[in-house]
C-alpha cells in the first residue's frame, strides 16, 4: 500500500465559487483507475499554512506510476494544480512493516 | 471526525537500535483514550525533508483535546519528541462536508 497524499493552500478566496470549483475538479481524479480511499480534506491545524488536503492510496508502485501518468491526470496538474495552486507539500506513506 | 498526523525526520541514523525504539515508544500513544485508527507510517516522498509520519483519529475536538492534554502524551513530548526529533510538521485534516 503507498497513500499519496498532498496539502495544499488556493490562490482563490476561501468560500468563493473558483475555490469549489477547484475541489471538484480535483475530486474527479478519483475516477483514474487504481485509485482507491479518495479523500478531499480541510486542513485545520494552524501550524502550517495548508487549508486542503488530497488523500489517496495505490495498491502498489506501478498502479501509483499508472496514475501520475495518467492524461486526466497530467491535465489537471497543467490546467487547474499550476495556475491555482498558491503552495504546496505532497507526503507519501508506506507501512514501516512490523516496527 | 479528525485526522491528526504529523510527519518528522528523526536525529537517529536510519536503521539504528535508537529510531526502533523511538518508533516503539510512539505507537504507545495509540493506547490513550479516544485514539482511533493509530497508523505508524514510512514517509517515502523525495519531494519533502521527512522520514516518518504517525496519523490518528478523533470522533471530535474534546477527544482530541483530551489526548494533546493526556500526561502520557506531555511525557513523550518532553522526554522523547523534543529531544530526538529533528524536524517535524504537523498537518489535521477534517472532512469537507459536501464539497
Amino acid at each position: 500500500m503507498i497513500r499519496h497524499t498532498v496539502v495544499f493552500r488556493l490562490k482563490h478566496a476561501p468560500g468563493s465559487e473558483a475555490e469549489h470549483d477547484f475541489l471538484q475538479a480535483a475530486c474527479a481524479l478519483a475516477n483514474i483507475e487504481g485509485v482507491q480511499k479518495f479523500e478531499c480534506l480541510r486542513q485545520v491545524s494552524a501550524k502550517n499554512p495548508y487549508t486542503f488536503g488530497l488523500s489517496m492510496e495505490f495498491a502498489d508502485a506501478a498502479s501509483y506510476a499508472f496514475y501520475s501518468d495518467h492524461p486526466d491526470h497530467s491535465a489537471f496538474v497543467q490546467q487547474r494544480w499550476i495556475p491555482e495552486v498558491e503552495e504546496f507539500m505532497e507526503i507519501d506513506y508506506e507501512p514501516t512493516g512490523g516496527l
